[in-house]
């Protein structure tokens, strides 16, 4: 530019600091760096145990009826327009619908509004919720994509712990003692992911009982809704909306298989209005105008979706999780170098804990995992990456020859790898 | 809850003060306040010229080889999941190939990142660049979703002016004098949103010029890239990026006719790599990590639908648009109660200045808009909502039979209102 006669001026733009890491506490940054980790030379096929997404897996291939409910949707040409301020309204009234089955009142299409999957969801409700010194309650072992969110959002995170020794229950003394006049709400996780629980009717009372008390809401993820194999039988946290007041999150990720179509909800379950006279309802409403909606078509096609998915499917893969579950119990436990305590009562996840002493040259999750990848071109959720250090998260939502071929894989590791092995 | 003994303490949760008004700035929340005034008993169907999406026109269907292309990613089933934390590549690779072909230099996939239509990149571009203290350049008239996410990120907005007796051309002396040590960027959408306008080679270039002396990047919302049909051809910003570092974000949304596939971009058009050394394009990964990705399957369709869009789709596009751009020039010119500055010459909107003079009982342009939704059932957007009060942008991209009706509503309207009119 010297011709111009132009003198170059320092450029002037920085990015934004709230955005400093934002990524690598994700989970898929961690299973991004363990798959750096794996010998290019390794003839065998990885084995992603990381993370919770079986949908490129031929047993969870998501129902007929679903791809041709999109397909048609598609072909009619009457969903390439923008969705609207409020979304479609048949749309919506499926899913309120969809979700009505399970509670003791009816939610209206006006309680609903549709996300671009569960990750949409969890963002409105952290940014709407982000009034300046708030605070949230969040369940550790945790989903680090709420921490992400709020750090984001300039809410400062507060963790309850769950409770290994009494099936991965919320310490409700701890919840008690964290919250305080900016405390937003609370974040439940049921069916548990990382830990694969699945809470009680009794205890989700429990828990709404004390957030009423404390004057809390409960954010109520259910990304894994119904997919319980335990038995627990699956309670949605709305049964107790006229208690306290519940915003439901969820999406058509896990249960149909299908994350890649970013469809989700918040439902506010809330009988008694409180939300809607607290303006958060309203403010859902301002925050979803200022972000992107989900795709006109698939919107289109959640009626026919919900519609004409049999309980045929939804059992299939209730089964195939149950029976990956407990191999994946039944083999860990064997290998003697983890203790298992939890059978996975639902999701897809399992916890087990690292029983370091019989190991040896592993320091800790974080070096298991690494190794186990680099040797084994096996992926495994280190703890540390969920609050759990020295725990691992093994997904079991996964093709059973792949679940068994890993299975394999990670005894030979343990063998290699213990104390006095060989 | 009495019979718990548990006192109900008053809920402590409150709303985020920076979503105050954000959705009633949209375009789209105006559009709806238009259509609360349209009078029922009228018979006739509602006329939209108030927003640019004319999707469900039969005219305006998108190409079937881009729905055969959705459709095939959606049976195929291998695309069922997450897109990854970087997209797809082969996805990435055909928007940087189709946008190098503009271009005096190859854009790669890591230059190119997919995001959920152009308000996703909107939003991200934002937010990445809101560092504390920032401000951002925006064109006035404006496309208000801009200042909507400066103000929720935290950044202030300052406004140069387009110059409608210079083609809407920016002024640069405005933007000299409003930039300072804190300014991210600028913006400029070209082909222009609301102005219809197309900026010119030389101009761009001098904008570039300016920019890279004030040492700021420049923002080229291009969502209405290649519809242009005046004398002016369309140019990339990004052809000057060796001049100043360019973000160039932009959808299938407008061109192909889908906004509701929510499939956009953002392009580091930065041969000289300064947005890389400042870590603008690593935070916008991070940012992206951190929201939600658009869906996979249509990631798993970009390459097929730029392959196989023929350039008879495109042309019948603009030669349609130019056809109801004459239009509507030709016959709002003849009405009497407007001025007609420009033709528009890309993109699908056109604005005209309001003369009141020439007015009885009209107070300003949203007392015309909101009268002539009630009375013609006709739906204009009032030039307030994108900063000029007094005048009117009127969308042109209908169905031609739909505008006809339309134009014939509007001098009807003026005629009745007209001073000493009948
Ligand atoms: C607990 C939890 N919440 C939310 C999500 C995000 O769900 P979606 O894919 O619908 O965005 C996940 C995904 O794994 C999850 O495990
Ligand atoms: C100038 C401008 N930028 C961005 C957008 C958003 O585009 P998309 O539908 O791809 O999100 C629009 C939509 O009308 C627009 O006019």
């Amino acid at each position: 530019m010297a011709e111009n006669g132009m003198e170059r001026k320092p450029w002037r733009f920085d990015f934004n600091p709230k955005l400093r890491d934002a990524a690598s506490r994700n989970i898929r940054s961690t299973v991004d760096l363990l798959r750096s980790n794996i010998d290019r030379s390794d003839a065998r096929p990885v084995i992603p145990l990381g993370h919770g997404d079986p949908s490129s897996f031929p047993s969870f291939r998501t129902t007929a009826v679903a791809e041709a409910a999109v397909v048609s949707a598609v072909r009619s040409g009457d969903y390439n327009c923008y969705g609207g301020s409020r979304n479609l309204v048949p749309s919506r009234r499926a899913v309120a619908e969809y979700l009505s089955r399970d509670l003791p009142y009816q939610l209206t299409p006006d309680d609903v509004f549709l996300t671009m999957g569960c990750l949409h969801a969890i963002e409105t409700v952290i940014s709407v919720l982000a009034r300046p010194g708030a605070n949230i309650l969040l369940p550790r072992p945790y989903y680090p994509f709420y921490e992400v969110r709020a750090q984001f959002s300039g809410v400062e995170v507060r963790y309850f712990d769950l409770l290994p020794d009494r099936g991965w229950e919320i310490d409700l003394d701890a919840v008690e003692a964290l919250a305080d006049d900016r405390t937003a709400g609370m974040v439940i996780i049921n069916p548990g992911n990382p830990t694969g629980s699945v809470l009680s009717y009794g205890h989700l009372e429990k828990v709404a009982e004390t957030a009423r008390k404390l004057g809390i809401m409960i954010i109520a993820d259910e990304v894994y809704g119904h997919l319980v194999f335990g038995n627990n039988p699956f309670v949605p946290m709305g049964v107790f909306g006229s208690v306290v007041p519940v915003l439901t999150i969820g999406s058509i990720s896990k249960r149909w298989a299908v994350p890649g179509w970013r469809l989700g909800w918040i439902a506010a379950c809330d009988p008694d209005g409180i939300l809607k006279d607290a303006q958060i309802v309203k403010y859902i409403n301002e925050y979803l105008s200022i972000t992107s909606e989900p795709v006109t078509f698939i919107q289109g096609a959640i009626p026919e979706i919900i519609k004409n998915t049999t309980q045929d499917f939804f059992d299939k893969m209730i089964s195939l999780l149950r029976q990956m579950g407990s191999m994946c119990y039944d083999r860990v436990q064997e290998m003697g170098c983890f203790h298992c305590r939890h059978k996975a009562e639902g999701s897809m996840f399992m916890l087990v804990e690292l029983d370091l002493s019989r190991l040896q040259d592993i320091t800790d999750d974080v070096d298991f995992c690494c190794k186990l990848a680099k040797e084994e071109s096996l992926i495994i959720l280190p703890g540390s990456t969920v609050g759990l250090p020295n725990w691992l998260r093994i997904t079991f939502a996964v093709e059973p020859s792949s679940l068994e071929d890993g299975l394999l894989r990670l005894k030979a590791f343990c063998r290699r790898h213990a104390k006095g092995g060989k």
